[in-house]
């Protein structure tokens, strides 16, 4: 018997047939003898529409407001998963960020949770309820529904999780696992059984969507074993109603290192195309010339990612480059152009044409040449190197975007990766 | 400087542009300098939407679930209209249910309210902000949020206005008052400047649609002055984002008898087609016959209206005749049937082409001849009156279904309604 918490997204509740696929699933793990609290999102759409409703009513809304309009979407499934499971006979009921209560800080459209009260939960989950949860809110001090923003529902499951000490995590999605590179790009890519907590973190902040850098981080701060697995059945078995008994299995297990017995080199590859560089030619190379260029970023709290400032010709010039979101782009050269008289620099250059491809592994620690067997590489196959970062457990290039998918199946290749 | 509670149904709310127009309603009482609490529907449409999913999901199912789902829809226009009073500079903010609290019983689905605690609302309503308030919730002992049933938004916006000690309680419709009898049958029907609690009662229980019985019964208890008014513009006025100037002005008034100076003895005429008729013929005219008919509907929950039982011609049988719902007439025929051992009757009839017509005045208690006015207006029209019910303030007749134009007619003349 465990302990489990099972969140499904908008697509795995998109609509009735979906949630009672969904509640399919939750009924296996009861009747296999588990304790289980599922999270949900809103029906995929329904978010839109209520978001959209609120920027019709308003460009610029009162964030209380907007909380209490969007978080309908997730109450709504709540309900109805509760009434589609009791009706297969599993006893039920749906728990509301306030009646939890799921306690958040006060910044509405963005909380953070700050405690789950976790008793009321855990003494339905012994008399075998199941306590469906509306996922991606909270309640404020104000006592007024709090939304947690990007990625919430999956926040929500892990706290969830931490707070009814549940024995698992498995967060239903539309992949059946996490992979060695996206499959997508790289035919060979394979699930991985296990990853630890630092890589995955690395995986989703470097640019893989499985699951989202917040939730991973509090699920490795309160040690929650994290499983990643597809809400849909296997192409093979019965559509519909008969889930349940056919199922693609085990996903990926997000877990502490040290329960990854064999551990990969480089585990993984992720990219990201939202990326862009800027390059500001002959910068006047003295003290605090940095601080001029990057500290007005900040203050624009544009996100500063890689930065490469190269040796100067003449000790008295020097080019900096470095990479910002692509969105915030725009902004950035503004604020550089409107610094330029405090920063002196002869020209501003910049590029959307690049992809940020990084090798992920914790065995790099203990690894020598894992960054030299990477840059040999790329070079073998021509791929310029615009910009190098690295850190304990990653090595991250920029390069041109037209190299994308060369160079991830190459890595992929090269750290033996690939699916036999 | 009044307290104003404002209530619109789903109708008036029913999109971004029906939503801005009631807001601008809002704003011209602020701007009058009154102190406003409104109570909102969900938008037309989206309670139908919640309810279908709630019976895709189940037929049966978990009134606590259905509340938690249903509920979401007031939320939503509730969150919506503060954002778009926010936007026209008008301070507003939403309540849920659960926040005011509106305190109810534990009967989810057809909840009654308990207790509202004013106390928060009041002190915002005198800090200028408007109190926007999601209407037919609450939260029952449980902790959980109960809806309250039919009518619900009318009888939440009655309920506030007596916790708040509002001065009135304005309900904004479809139509811009309350007519002395149905306008689209009568094209003399006039709009009433004020009409008794008692009265309004009758009307809307005779089937007058424009309020519901239990939000006139709540005003009456805790003498809430009601008004009945348009939230649409005048046909000539205005249309769309340029409301407020130019609006059909004041409504009805329900307030308490001695506060109408010019009593009319009849001040409406009410008609209800939701009726069905059914006579037993020749049963046993003993005694215990009528508990014997009446004792297994009361069981099954149906409502007989208007009982008439002949004169029996031998004295030891007799017809019995009764109205109950329309939409009961077969469950009543079955239970009916069921019992005709008990019963012992000759024969069933039933009939659902019959009409009931209703005169309503509290000047009745004061005049004699009220009732025999009635009569004799039908009989010079040829019309058989096939059971008469009166009480202290109307008198109610059965009358086949083809004679209802021409009976309400006729009798709106006899009493001096007509407009002139």
């Amino acid at each position: 018997m465990a302990r489990l918490v099972m969140k499904f997204g908008g697509t795995s509740v998109a609509d009735l047939d979906r949630i009672r696929n969904v509640a399919a699933h939750v009924k296996r793990e009861i009747d296999a003898g588990h304790q289980v609290a599922v999270v949900v999102s809103a029906m995929a759409g329904q978010t839109n529409q209520l978001v959209n409703w609120t920027r019709e009513a308003a460009k610029l809304h009162d964030a209380r407001e907007y909380d209490a309009v969007v978080s309908t979407g997730e109450q709504v499934t709540a309900g109805l998963l509760a009434i589609t499971l009791q009706n297969i006979g599993v006893d039920a009921r749906s728990w509301l960020g306030w009646q939890t209560p799921i306690l958040t800080d006060g910044a509405h459209g963005a909380a953070r949770i700050q405690e789950i009260k976790g008793e009321a939960l855990i003494e339905r989950l012994e008399l075998g309820q199941v306590a469906v949860i509306a996922g991606f809110q909270g309640i404020g001090p104000d006592n007024r529904i709090t939304t947690l923003g990007r990625g919430g529902s999956d926040t929500s499951a892990v706290a969830i999780a931490a707070a009814v000490k549940a024995d698992r995590c498995d967060i239903y999605t539309d992949v059946d696992g996490v992979y060695t590179t996206d499959p997508r790009i790289v035919a060979k890519a394979r699930k991985l059984i296990k990853i630890s907590y630092e890589e995955m973190l690395e995986m989703a902040s470097l640019g893989a969507k499985v699951l989202q850098t917040r939730s991973v981080e509090l699920a490795m701060v309160h040690g929650v074993p994290l499983q990643v697995r597809s809400s849909f059945d296997a192409p093979d078995g019965p559509q519909g109603h008969g889930v349940g008994r056919d199922y693609f299995g085990p996903g990926t297990i997000v877990c502490n290192e040290d329960e990854i017995v064999e551990q990969e080199v480089v585990s993984g590859i992720a990219y990201s195309k939202d990326e862009a560089k800027i390059t500001l030619r002959k910068v006047a190379d003295q003290p605090g010339v940095a601080a001029r260029v990057f500290s007005p970023l900040a203050d624009a709290t544009i996100n500063v990612d890689m930065i490469v400032q190269n040796v100067s010709e003449d000790g008295k010039r020097t080019d900096i480059t470095f990479t910002v979101p692509s969105a915030d782009l725009e902004r950035a050269v503004e604020v550089i152009n409107s610094s330029a008289a405090d920063i002196q620099y002869e020209e501003l250059l910049s590029d959307t044409d690049v992809v940020k491809v990084s090798i992920i592994g914790v065995g790099m620690r203990s690894h020598v040449g894992v960054a030299r067997k990477m840059f040999e590489t790329l070079a073998d196959k021509g791929i310029n190197i615009q910009v190098i970062s690295t850190s304990e457990i990653k090595v991250s290039v920029l390069i041109g975007s037209e190299y994308s998918e060369l160079a991830i199946r190459a890595l992929h290749t090269a750290y033996g990766l690939d699916h036999e």
